[in-house]
């Protein structure tokens, strides 16, 4: 017998299994309990178009749902989409009771508890709310905002150097570090990166496995910022890996530092349905994001070096004076290899009057 | 009763309190046990002059010495300096047993291990050993290398900066790690700033309680790099809080950039009896004591901010490339308010192959 939270905790985790694969939906884990408590039917949602976590719960539990009781990361949809309304699944099945986490935002989707509860279905929602929400931060910024979340990544040295004097970089952080980077990209729809970096480094962008260097089946796209279109033909970005696309002034328009307009690129990738993007640099792009307050999140790679010289880990943010500071809330530090892994979000000061 | 293995952790502890006053003499902590394994006496040397942790604990504990045990963190001295031998206090109050963490490795103070165990005393030693080093450190390193202890504080935003682009950096971080910084200029016995910093920032260098202002009773050696007596005479570190050293070229000589001989500034203040240095910066002096090898540990106050222009914490530390980055290790990693606060020491290459 497992407690409604604990199976909450649960569908929590096993939501984040489908982060990267199921945009522009949301990430969705549903664990269904028999009215013994016991276990009898588990859901994710791994991939749009696919079906939703209850439905594969309801699926894997058949009859014993009759009687028992949903436990479900977000709302039930009530609307009729790639599939049919998990509402009315639930119905069907005769679950008696459905305890949900988060409230869909979206007016199509939304309404599944008026539905349970007409049905006379009895829902409670708010079960570990926050913890739900931080699972699907990225579709529910983009909800809010209508752009996708955006995540900084950047390595660099104690000293804040992203790479040495003569321009080497190659490796400032250790395998360890690198590896994460890849389960990291593994959970977003696209990759940003400047021109100036894929002209300097040449990166591939891609999610593989380092030890041998498979590609991941699912790949994010890959998006090069490039006001003037400068990326040469033959860059790593172009290969047939992943989906590319080169973003210049022309297609998404001027930004106010005549270079792209980086609030139409982010919106013009929430048209494409992506909700989560992250960021690579360089830091030029990366000071240009931030001073456009369009960074959600920063994760930083930090290794115990020391440069003292070099290309910094970011650049021209807007800032000019020390009370402009942006300033973060530290969410994670974990020791990766040698290294250190900082997660951190941007403190929201329009909150703080 | 405690065991020996306990009352040296204790020995090492008391041994602490000394950090910052006993120089040119090691912190040492000795703890007596009568033969039941009681503590009977405690001691720690409290400052140059005044008597060595053997000689408190042993008086604490009087008769009650006899047949007993002392663990010590450091031989007992064997020679008459400005307080009679150790050894010989130990012999003569009876103590049956000598244990010792780190062996003497000053040839004038050494053999107190051979006259105890001549005078038919068991001794033990290499317990805690590591331990006890570490809490001795800036007096081994300066007795192995002849120059104090070099320890590079740095404040920085987690991109590396060490103020904004105005150059404000008022505060970068918060009062707690400011805080800090004072508990740690205590126990050092200089604190070194390079002339740049005295004219840009006119910083007091004290140790000051932060929550009054009022100062420490022991205030470490001011010392200002200053290669052209630049340092203007109404300067904050030209009060009469502290002693001050402005040291010139003239004064030291000429390093290989022109600049004073760091080298030859170290082998000065070993001269005057310091034994550990806080070096407090600028960029450009951490750099070239960097460059010189002349760093032992690094302590960084890193606040969750990021500023993307303005000073770094470091230049020129004498990296051209990604292969010659200085390796740190790191050996603490602590919240201090919302700001982290790394501790490493510096990678010996001389140690790998």
């Amino acid at each position: 017998m497992v407690t409604e939270d604990e199976a909450m905790r649960r569908a929590i985790a096993l939501a984040a299994r489908g982060l990267g694969t199921t945009s522009p939906n949301p990430v969705v884990g549903c664990i269904l309990l028999d009215a013994d408590g016991e276990i009898v039917g588990e859901g994710f949602h791994a991939y749009a178009g696919g079906p939703h976590a209850e439905i594969v719960a309801l699926a894997q539990a058949g009859q014993r749902a009759r009687g028992g009781t949903a436990v479900v990361t977000l709302e039930p949809c009530n609307h009729t989409g790639r599939t049919g309304p998990c509402s009315q699944a639930l119905i069907g099945a005769g679950v008696r009771r459905v305890v949900i986490a988060v409230d869909d935002p979206t007016p199509v989707a939304a309404g599944g508890a008026v539905t349970l509860r007409a049905a006379g279905i009895h829902v409670e929602t708010g079960i570990r709310r926050q913890e739900a929400s931080q699972g699907n931060i990225a579709w529910l910024t983009a909800v809010r905002r209508g752009r996708p979340y955006v995540t900084w990544k950047f390595a660099a040295t104690l000293d804040g150097r992203a790479a040495a004097a003569d321009g080497t970089s190659q490796w400032i952080t250790s395998q360890p570090a690198r590896t994460d980077v890849h389960a990291l990209r593994a959970t977003v729809d696209a990759i940003v990166a400047g021109v100036g970096t894929v002209i300097a480094d040449d990166p591939h962008l891609t999610v593989r496995d380092l030890r041998d260097g498979s590609l991941a089946i699912k790949q994010p796209l890959r998006v090069v910022v490039d006001s003037h279109g400068r990326t040469p033909e033959n860059a790593r970005v172009n290969d047939a890996a992943a989906p590319t696309w080169v973003v210049t002034n022309q297609e998404v328009g001027d930004g106010p530092d005549g270079r792209v307009d980086l609030n139409a690129l982010l919106t013009a990738l929430h048209g494409r349905g992506i909700r989560s993007v992250l960021l690579e640099g360089g830091p030029t792009l990366a000071g240009a994001f931030l001073a456009a307050g369009l960074v959600d999140q920063v994760v930083g790679y930090v290794a115990p070096k020391l440069l003292g010289a070099g290309k910094t880990a970011l650049l021209d943010a807007g800032v000019a004076t020390i009370g402009d500071a942006i300033e973060l809330d530290l969410t994670d530090i974990a020791q990766i290899g040698p290294d250190l892994r900082f997660t951190a979000t941007l403190r929201d000061k329009t909150l703080e009057g």
